[in-house]
């Protein structure tokens, strides 16, 4: 008898992990060598808890298509750290549900899952075959070229920071305007809001990310200088930025400190700029936080990413049955022009836990000589317009498995 | 010989503010009655100022077509208060450039510039026809059914907040979400971003507008009674909204007040209300501003916003050339479904500086019976999907007056 599948999803939600879910249920169904197709919730810890849902129903055409255009996480996710029991106690669930093969969508977080429950059925003779799929905008895991997620979240901020450019420039005096973009550790999406500057446009004008380290007063002086030949400065600045000493800006802000004003700040490294630029320029100024819309705008999804992030789910399911089991899938860039990748698989260990920054060679913003190879990397994973299933109002529908 | 013709742009930027003045390049061009179509820079501190610029070059298919998808405002804005002396001045500067026509596209404090100077006009008997053209996010001008700028405003919350409410459900722990909305002294906005709930989803559920005093005790006692029935507690907040006393939420904090952990407020409501949950409810919060992505959003504009954004402007056109003066452009609303509007006037004097509120029987929120006519209201705006014409990396394409 065919072994059954199950599939979890883990970590933070984007645009495209659905896609990467409608993929796995897609091949796995269409395999005649794979029984039924379970979903976890909340991932590994619904596998624990045994809230397993039968995916089948859902992989007819319409709901595969719904699904894929469907952001943030239809299985729910989890964000927890395992125990050795808990592993036991996962394989027992696993094998009461007859499952021969385990595909785990997320970040290197959830490749350590990942690493850890295929050493644990090795060590204890379990087959099950256990696979990574990479999922993050953060596009943070080694190895694999990008990861899906990354190119909607990178078309979001491209798009979305060419028109704050546009709000920003039309009143006649100095201001200027702190974007703050996801990243904690990596400067991967705030290159994808440099893009206008890398692309021709004259901002953002200052671009700064967590692999460089970030002076205040140089910062100011930058502001002070910009402003002899134009009146908006626009900065893109990652969550993570941090000063030479590693501390995050505007760390000991968070943690109590006040101005001179007596203010407080309450929140992250937009806010505390705005303050600095407030207090040593005493221009106009605008911090804006791209929050959770730059992670879930699925109405401007990349359609290179979704179709890669279905493509990789599915090929999950064609290297577990060829025997594959604690890896993670890849992909492989062939060319930028014209865009060619190949999906291939890497031993999870290389990617448990393990983050990939910004290359040195692309530190130095000011560079010009950098911008068409940085953006030659970006543009092919924010190509292409999807063709959404909306509804009556014009919103695109979205899934819920019940 | 035919008088020219001149334009300016005031107040805050929208999608749709560029393609009113499309409409009226457009149309001024067109008519065998008007004279050269300028532009005033930085509205009418460059009539002041004398930064005019000849629009007839950009009155071409392709030009106009840049215009109506580019953002924010292509000849700039200002925000001044003018003296009596001012309008001697302007006059003297259209006079010089034999203006007959002038048209000034904003909200209520640009509408009283126009009763100004038509009023200046009249008293000198000065033949200028002086006509205001509405524009603004908020929708808060009376008279008119809605205003143009409000349906892609408010189609960029509907799918924000639909996205925000996906990305917010997948763990399976208690938190709250805050969305701040614009609207300083109107709802139209927030309502907007309540259309998910009053289409049928069970979120947003907490919709807080300025018109209704907003009670903080009431608030968190919501909050906890709906944690009974749900994990996710969404709410859709103004930033205008005030207590009984009608002083503003989260005005005091502003001031530099410190909550009990020592932490001050550098921003606005909803950072106030994220620290009033965290300390009185306990649980993950999150506050979201929406900030100038609202109405900027380009990429999402509503296509029923645009075209008649662009027919107003050209309306306007008409309604000089039949001798209107001192009037603003409206909408009338005939039929809800289908939509039909009729474009009329109304003496100026009815918009300038006055505001107009959610009305009182849209103020129960929690009272599903207005669901459907408030959905009714504001569903045509957000209508169509617009073609935009991209450039190669998919990005919409702006116009750059020079």
């Amino acid at each position: 008898m065919n072994k059954n599948v199950l599939v979890g999803l883990s970590g933070g939600p984007s645009v495209a992990i659905n896609a990467s879910l409608a993929g796995v249920i897609k091949a796995a169904t269409a395999s005649r060598r794979m029984g039924t197709v379970y979903g976890a919730r909340n991932g590994i810890k619904g596998v624990m808890s045994e809230d397993i849902v039968d995916l089948t129903p859902y992989a007819d055409e319409t709901n595969i298509a719904l699904l894929m255009q469907t952001p943030a996480m239809a299985l729910g996710s989890c964000r927890c750290k395992l125990s050795s029991r808990d592993y036991e106690h996962i394989v027992e669930v696993m094998r009461r549900y007859q499952i021969g093969y385990f595909f785990y969508i997320g970040g290197n977080d959830s490749m350590d899952t990942v690493a850890k429950l295929n050493r644990y059925c090795k060590t204890n003779k379990i087959e099950i075959k256990v696979v990574g799929i990479p999922k993050t905008i953060d596009n943070d895991l080694p190895v694999t070229d990008h990861t899906p997620g990354y190119g909607s979240a990178a078309k979001y901020l491209y798009h979305t920071m060419t028109e704050i450019i546009a709000d920003s420039t039309i009143y006649p005096i100095p201001n200027v305007v702190i974007v703050e973009i996801m990243g904690r550790d990596s400067g991967w999406l705030t290159l994808a809001a440099g893009l206008p500057r890398f692309l021709g446009k004259d901002a953002p004008d200052i671009i700064a990310i967590p692999e460089v380290a970030f002076d205040e007063d140089e910062f100011i002086a930058r502001i002070n200088k910009l402003f002899k030949q134009k009146k908006t400065v626009i900065c893109a600045v990652s969550e993570g930025i941090r000063d030479a000493s590693g501390e995050y800006i505007g760390n000991d802000a968070k943690s109590g400190a006040v101005d001179t004003f007596g203010h407080a700040y309450l929140s992250g490294v937009g806010k505390y700029l705005e303050g600095l630029v407030a207090r040593k320029v005493g221009c106009k100024v605008r911090s804006i936080e791209v929050n959770i819309m730059q992670r879930c705008a699925s109405h401007l999804a990349s359609k290179c990413d979704i179709d890669e992030a279905f493509t990789i789910g599915q090929a999950a399911i064609d290297a577990a049955l060829s025997g594959v089991t604690g890896a993670m899938m890849t992909f492989r860039r062939v060319t930028d022009s014209p865009y060619k990748v190949i999906i291939e698989t890497t031993d999870v260990k290389n990617v448990a836990c393990k983050a990939k920054d910004v290359p040195e060679c692309w530190h130095d913003l000011e560079d010009e000589r950098i911008y068409s190879e940085i953006s030659s990397y970006i543009l092919p994973l924010i190509g292409g317009k999807l063709n959404q299933i909306c509804d009556s109002s014009g919103l695109p529908m979205y899934i819920d498995i019940k």
